[in-house]
């Protein structure tokens, strides 16, 4: 494949950063990969095991002479990056990034924006529980989606580089509107994480009751859920702090069903309990059409290979 | 391996007694398997599969002259099954059962326990979300808890040779109080797969509004979510109806720790979400340790292969 960007810099260097290193060099779109990160340790790290062609000790010194810069960091901390790069972006060059949450990092992006500067914020589908530089890997975006969110006024022609360069890296691409992304993602990704948290608490506070029972009879659905309760924790924050509106508002409707499912259990209602749960199993049947996932068992134990 | 009974009767022939039979083949411990299942459909297909040695027309006729008999028929179900058996046990045979909850089948069913009949409850932590006579393999139990719970008075030497059995078809196996069993369950598998309905149920409601995109963005949160919520419903309506106490405990202290996670995002609260997440982390470490999951990504993926 031929190259999209000339050179490429990537602020942050966790999962998602080293991912997209490693499928760079897989699919050949880049001419030069720079990175940082503002842990010394990090940069180390990457330096390390090869993971860009050049680590700067700055965001601005990585930045610059970059035609396409990705803010790989917390959704909390691209404001201040972003003011911090402004003035050493290249006219031209397209500035995007890979927040779960889209509405409050264009706010927080959008202000520092200098003339000539393209920005097309986008999010991979894509993680797993572990973070940092040594996490990433080439395939991570293979056939996840990586959605796009352009803004008023777009040049179409760095949307669709941005695009394609996704493409190379093995993801589908879709465009989508900023409050959107975030209201399906909060019932898609943020609800579901925050449950899983909280379940993984609760267990904890009896794990000292059971005498550490919870943890070695510990069954598929609960195992599931460490997993997703395993996820790097400022990301997390960042995101629930940066999405409030549209996790909260899953989170209310979660709550009321919740409670009528625990009513039923409690006045022994059997037949709401089955047309819910027959319910459910209908979208499982959904999603697999979807091609998002198979119909292969899995019993907690794929990943034990 | 040597025969452990010469005869096993398997009342049900869902996922978990479909299991049994390839794993007892496997291991070689049975000499006859004959199975029962009350609709005609199931019956007609482990026929046709050959899934036991003789598919039987009536419970009773399956049970009869059968050294080990094991009751796989939703918790609901078991009282009702073990009054239709109890009269064509044999003296000195072993009735145990798969059942998720513990407590209410032991209620449910010692009662029409005949003289001279072992009873000796288990519950192998074993599933997939798939169902049926056809859902069965194998290595479902390989390496996986199987809880055993003896009833006071419980002759030890059928006690070990259940143990035995449980072994050879793959499991590790554990004794415990069927109270105390109850309580484990419904915070490692019970609550989270209430939860997980609930989410998916949630989903379901606001993908109408959002035009499917709730499916084809589902991420690995959501995904594994759908994916628990894919469970039999008739199983599960069961399990909830009959350990409403244990359950609806666990529930009480979820929705309490998540009405403050709640709050903390609604504050803004950075510290409480970044500690508890951290924590949570850690529970995750603590079950790897525990050689119940392994440390490999996992990211919707696993089991695409």
């Amino acid at each position: 494949m031929s190259r999209i960007y000339e050179r490429v810099a990537l602020i942050g260097l966790g999962l998602i950063a080293s991912s997209m290193a490693h499928a760079m060099r897989r699919a050949g779109v880049a001419g030069e990969i720079t990175g940082f990160a503002r842990s010394a340790e990090t940069r180390d790290v990457a330096r390390e095991i090869g993971l860009c062609d050049r680590v700067c000790d700055s965001a601005a010194e990585t930045v610059s002479g970059a035609d396409l810069v990705v803010l790989c960091v917390p959704v909390g901390a691209m404001g201040a990056v972003a003011a911090e790069i402004a003035p050493a972006l290249k006219p031209g060059a397209t500035l995007s990034d890979v927040g779960s949450v889209k509405r409050a990092v264009i706010d927080a992006v959008a202000p520092h924006l200098p003339e000539g500067v393209h920005f097309v914020p986008a999010h991979p589908l894509a993680g797993t529980e572990h973070s940092g530089p040594r996490s990433g890997f080439a395939e991570l975006f293979d056939n996840r989606w990586c959605l796009i969110v352009p803004q008023e006024g777009s040049d179409r022609a760095a949307v669709a580089r941005l695009e394609g360069f996704w493409q190379a890296l093995g993801a589908h691409t879709d465009e989508m509107d900023a409050d959107h992304h975030d209201l399906v993602l909060a019932v898609t990704s943020h609800a579901p994480h925050l449950i899983a948290y909280t379940m993984v608490g609760v267990a904890d506070d009896l794990r000292r009751v059971t005498d550490s029972e919870v943890i070695k009879y510990s069954a598929a659905g609960f195992r599931d859920f460490t997993r997703i309760a395993a996820s790097d924790p400022t990301m997390w924050r960042d995101v629930f702090l940066n999405n409030k509106e549209a996790t909260l508002e899953i989170l209310g409707r979660f709550t009321e069903e919740l409670f009528a499912l625990q009513r039923a259990i409690r006045i022994g209602d059997g037949d709401h309990l089955h047309a819910y749960f027959t319910r459910t199993r209908a979208i499982r049947r959904s999603i697999i059409e979807a091609g998002q996932d198979t119909d292969a068992p899995d019993f907690g134990r794929a990943r034990q290979g």
